[in-house]
């Protein structure tokens, strides 16, 4: 028996056992440390711009999840403003990774995707099983969404050279407690086979 | 001790023990009865508008608590568009009832304001206790709303005259419901005095 | 891909489309009407019981979803023990209803069993899609369950003879309003077919 | 204005800005590893119970935030008598650390004690601000229990000598990971001054 709605009232076309999210990439880095996270990051958004690329091509839906900056008024459209318009340092990132027309977008108040937002509902809708994540920083947003995705029973693949954080040895202790405690795979994005991930096999090619 | 974060980087700037909640009003109501509801929702929309300002002047936010159409993107601008763009039975809805700048707006999935949404976090910020509900439609989302508003222990006050459903029947019971089960003060929007709701007595005047 | 842990570690054996849940039925009714409950709740009991034996027999599980009372320690036995023995009123309708070695049983802190509780997960794993919900209070605690159990998607039935409220028009007007907007199926709990409704089809024999 | 129901029917007569944790210490052990964490979990456990009484004559409740195993009946009991009774390798931990008649209990489906649990509710109905996170395992599930309390704006004490891993490694990145990121006091139980606490000063003696 099928749920009762299945595209969520058009919310929700797409049915993929895979997602690709990207973290916080929306972002200003207008913070402590955010030139030095720049660094990693400009490289890390043109791996990930590819991997979106190849992900589309798969029929792989992508997700933005990402902090709300400024009054919560839930409008993506004015966070991208924002990071265009107002000067800031994070403007070239967000450059290299602007949302398409068919691409989701959740917004999230705190370091989880999943807390306190709807990720968890449209991941359901899509029928996702299996999520790769990448983006910003490693070692809190996309750790706190790893471990709230495993808990809820995701497999998880997050390829190492996709996710930056301000200090390089906590992106790799990162990595190592999302890989032994989480199972996650952390092969290069290049590496990546979504067809394979589709149906359900190993990730890599 | 204070929260660690009293403002949520700025996502919640203000402070009210009250709050006014505006469910689905940004509405294109292309949906069967949507017509009869329209003659309900207009002159609700107008009494609604009244009692926005009159929060405004005494300092009590409004929240937009609202159903995603299309696509889930977390972008209330293009919500709003479609409803005064595309030639919408909802537009004089919508018309009357614009979001401010100073406005709160939180996307919603499903029918409860709550169910898998960010208002909880928004609500917990602002530090609000009474909540203020009104639009579309009462014996569904606002019901929902309501009932799970009670079971966080908020102090509910639901102004009859801006409540609307389909059917005026379904209206009147599910009003009724709210005041016998929720303990909630149904009196008109006229009679509500917020600086009195502010300081935590009766909702009157 | 199936989950990576399918019985969540043992604590969920079984795999089955329908749950029967019994809504606060270890129940001491020691509250303002509570004696008026009690003369629909023992004839209500007697048919739960029958219910749950046709279900035990078709492989459907039974779920106590139950208010706490006392300190919160998360131990049903501590329940039951003061429903059988401390001369309350709710004793005749425990004894008709008693946890059985294979239920399963989640505490609730508020009216709705999903709220703050681990009714979620269960159901997940059980890989529950279709609930039959019985018990008390029909207008309160029933209804804001059937609420939620709607938001996510649950097929309901709801058969009328194995609800009961405090005051039997409100009990008739919930078990409306769950027909009406919550599409659920309230037969009497002889029509019902297990059976059938395993296979996802009608409700009914 | 306060709460509508300060202490839920009961279920939380008291009233703390700060609350002991235990986390899953009802545990059988009886897991890869479990002889290696043992070693480490005993020593634990004279120092979590000496803190315990401390935190009684402060004043300050303790919660078990636990594990369930065998099937979910909400249970804690049952879980209790297994660890006593069925000669499982965890007995002399639990033999230290039984729940006494005034403590809370709240069951658990998963890592974080947050996740699908009453956990949040409880600690809402106490005011608790402030949690001190003790128990297993340092890198896994008091790890997740505090990156789910930090979301919450919880301020944290996790002293280093009650809590415990499998690998020693893994425990001491863990600590450094709760300092780092989550603002977490690791300074040692016998340093922990409840009064103190209680007053929202530092934590220490």
């Amino acid at each position: 028996m099928p749920a009762k709605n299945e595209d969520l009232h058009g919310n929700v076309p797409d049915k993929s056992p895979v997602a690709l999210l990207l973290i916080d990439v929306i972002n200003d880095l207008e913070f402590p440390g955010g030139d030095a996270l720049l660094d990693y990051a400009l490289p890390m958004a043109e791996r990930i711009a590819a991997l979106k690329r190849r992900a589309k091509q798969a029929g792989v839906p992508t997700i933005y999840v990402n902090d709300n900056f400024g009054k919560w008024q839930s409008d993506l459209g004015k966070l991208i403003a924002h990071c265009l318009e107002d000067g800031v340092r994070g403007r070239p990132l967000v450059e290299r990774l602007l949302p398409e027309e068919d691409d989701y977008a959740v917004l999230k108040p705190k370091h989880s995707g999943f807390y306190s937002s709807t990720l968890d509902t449209l991941l359901a809708y899509l029928r996702a099983r299996t999520l790769v994540l990448t983006g910003l920083a490693g070692n809190v947003c996309v750790l706190f969404t790893a471990n709230d995705a495993f808990m809820r029973d995701f497999h998880l693949v997050v390829p190492a050279d996709c996710v930056a954080s301000i200090d390089p040895g906590d992106n790799a202790y990162a990595l190592r407690q999302m890989a032994t405690v989480l199972d996650a795979d952390r092969r290069p994005s290049t590496e990546l086979d979504f067809v394979a991930l589709k149906r359900g096999g190993s990730a890599g090619c």
